[in-house]
């Protein structure tokens, strides 16, 4: 299904400041990039540059203002992975080398500290697919959406308890609890369909079958309209915007709209799909 | 120089445990294994798994007692990089791919969090080796070695506060330091001379003038007998054991000698040394 | 029913140190001391001083051992407080002043970040002794007893969700839970019967019906054993050794056996109790 | 000096709520209360009620809104102790029962967490009031005062590291370090003169001498014009007004000012003052 998506983010520059965004959407066989436009007003020299499958744009800047103009139509397809009951968790010997590092407890996702929650919340016997859903809906049903009651530096081992955030907050919870009981989980930035306010999406993937399996705690979004910029640990990794200097947000508008001419419309899903490649990639 | 290593640890196990040992020394440029051997009593299928450059032992265990001895012979050797007043923080936008995820905030090193403190201890105007040198000077002169004070949940964020710890919360708080300011900077687990009881060390490496600079804020070991077991984030990354399942440690002795013969014993240094290969790796 | 209580601490001085006693049982209506006797090795001038019904000793020493012994015999009685469905939770315009800081969060008890989980948890209208005991029930049944998981500075957000501890950490966490719905709820210390290893206890008082009533979420010992030393907001006001200066507990015995000669034993109830005064007393 | 106070407070309820406001100014010999008038629109019975000296205005409301209307003049005064360096900490025996309270760690003043901060930064041996005052210089020298940066569970713990925050922060991390060198501190919420905007301010007193000697680590508005609302362990002791249910604050207005035909304007001091009464009062 073919998305157009846009981006503009501004800032105003007090001093000497390095950025680098990451908004661009990412390239796999799952997601085509139609046409692209990325264009700086403002800084010096801006570069993309590839960290793993992510591409980023880094830029210096003066002083002034920095405006950043993104506009894409991609083509974003998934695929279905069929019977959900029988996508399992791998044993821990044969989780391959570029999953294992999202086992580990990261900045947000303490899964140390969550083990005998999520041991307790999570004992049943199930399918792995089944076990992750049943993480996601623990999570919709108690932790409330609440913009405003979270800050950039609350963790899930907050959210656990205090019991309110945002798409970010869900990710990480969904994450450690995955990671607690063995599963390589890991967050992942997009753009999706339909969120109100517009704004960047958040949604976490799990190791299981042999494939990066997609679940989002949330339900705000249908997940067939979700358009990857990146994925890493948490929200550590994958801000989309980095900055070091003195540099002030006052904009950020995003927008995101199925291609005209195109009948049926993003669609929710209970079923086990994927959007990420098989074969084997490094962090 | 040559080192001659043991490692023996020991396990009982209640139940159905898989272990990911990280124990065995890192093969590069400047670590030559002269005589290496690994045994393993009591599980199934040991097999080595390479992630990054790190070398993984994966086994699963049914029952009864797992043992694991490890020895070693390895010429360890280092790199003097020159003029420490030259060797600077990279610019934000030449750090390469390979250093940027070691600039973002971890488990166990919160930059986020401490950046305002970082800010105000270290703002001086130096070259980035002294710097660095600096903030390891600060937490040896204010953390206080006192094994039993801290617990593997504590984090920089508590050291920063609390003043007390082990290797590992002296590197957790030096590398978040370094993030605050900057610097991409990473975790090192390792075999070390001297450490009385002997132990697994850690320290850190910094990302200055396009190396891996080697820093200890402990002073515990020599450095030149610093041999790498492996390089992460943080100590998440790097524990000599990862564990799912039922198991209780009830072994765990370490030695480590120069080799006889050789004259020259390990020499503590204040230059800046790496023995990290420049060639850009993957994490 | 009548106990035998010993304590017995010792402290090795390595410097001038001050201590601050609170092991006497409390006087009141409930408790009355037989016999009594406490005596003091190594230290100057002992004294003892009453803040709010609470017996404290107080002592320096400048060096070498101290040891503290104290016996009593007590007469400890409690009430029957009749139909559960009829203790309700006050409301909050009738909490009297002496109950109100009990209302509060605290060091341990941060009910300001339980909120919104004890809200979810027990929202269920029903009378307020069901309410605190279902609470009760609910930590009974999910947090671990198990000693070495926890820390003195381990408080009841911690427990939340790490979901072991001991006595102080299930009396936490039932406290902020009780506050965090309005309901005044403190910390006691006390002896009782039958703890295995015999060491202090603490259970809480949630104040329901205008009476302190008596809650213990361990299960461990019979509460018609009970014995108060004292009460406070939490643990931080409760210790049994407040200690400024120099000083490393090495000994520390206790023992508490129902008088010879008696024939009932202490008993388990699921009945609403209670045995502090219902006058007004200041904290 | 006589002062105009003005309070106007207003919420609308979405069901009911009760509240505990605490805005009255407190009554003691350095507070003469010349005139006042307090009044509340929308509730049913307001009452007052002592809690130790502190004065509180209890109310429920069923809907609608609740608005709250405090006049008062005051004539404040205080209390110059004499010679600074003689003004000790108390000897950890000496210290008076009322006084104790305030000697344990509390919500937002973990002083049992920062103990080695305190020792470090503060050891060096002068008199008490000379060592308070440094903790108060080094509050103001490192911590920034930025509105914005911390929320209502933002702790002294977290404001040692992240060195930013508003007078409630700076308060609470000058309790801290008192309580972690062993003197009694606590918070005090109240008027003063010249902030901008107007709000309520927090600064401390702490026990040393024999008297509760008055400091502010903000240096935001003179001493002279302080005039208590009241005290207690931290903020959770002392908040303006303490809610039960469903409200929403939506108006907040205050204002202070010198009575006209007064001369003299409020003034600084670096002189240690007290305002309030040297007789013992319980919590």
């Amino acid at each position: 299904m073919e998305f157009q998506i846009k981006c503009h983010l501004g800032y105003e520059i007090s001093g000497p400041a390095s950025f680098l965004f990451n908004v661009a959407v990412a390239q796999n066989s799952f997601q085509r990039i139609i046409t692209e436009h990325l264009e700086v007003a403002g800084g010096e020299s801006c570069r993309e540059i590839l960290i793993g499958a992510q591409r980023y744009h880094r830029l210096t800047a003066q002083r002034g203002a920095v405006e950043l103009n993104y506009e894409a139509v991609v083509d974003a397809t998934h695929e279905l992975l069929g019977d959900p009951s029988r996508i399992q968790v791998p044993l821990f010997e044969q989780i391959p080398a570029e999953a294992m590092v999202f086992i580990y407890p990261s900045r947000f996702c303490q899964s140390d500290l969550l083990a005998r929650l999520a041991k307790r919340e999570f004992k049943q016997d199930e399918s792995g697919f089944y076990r992750v859903t049943r993480i996601c809906n623990w999570i919709f049903e108690r932790v409330e959406y609440l913009r405003g009651t979270t800050t950039p530096t609350t963790s899930a081992f907050d959210t656990a308890t205090q019991l309110a955030g945002v798409c970010r907050d869900f990710a990480h919870l969904a994450i450690a609890f995955c990671r607690s009981l063995g599963i390589p989980a890991r967050f992942v930035s997009a753009y999706a369909y339909g969120l109100n306010p517009a704004d960047f999406h958040a949604y976490i993937e799990a190791f299981l079958g042999g494939r990066w399996i997609l679940f989002d705690p949330t339900r705000l979004a249908p997940q067939s309209s979700f358009v990857r910029i990146g994925q890493g640990r948490d929200a550590a990794d994958t801000s989309f915007a980095t900055i070091f200097g003195g540099a002030v947000m006052n904009k950020m508008e995003l927008s995101m709209e199925p291609r005209t001419g195109r009948q049926n419309s993003p669609e929710y899903t209970t079923a086990p799909i994927s959007n990420y490649p098989s074969t084997a990639q490094s962090e």
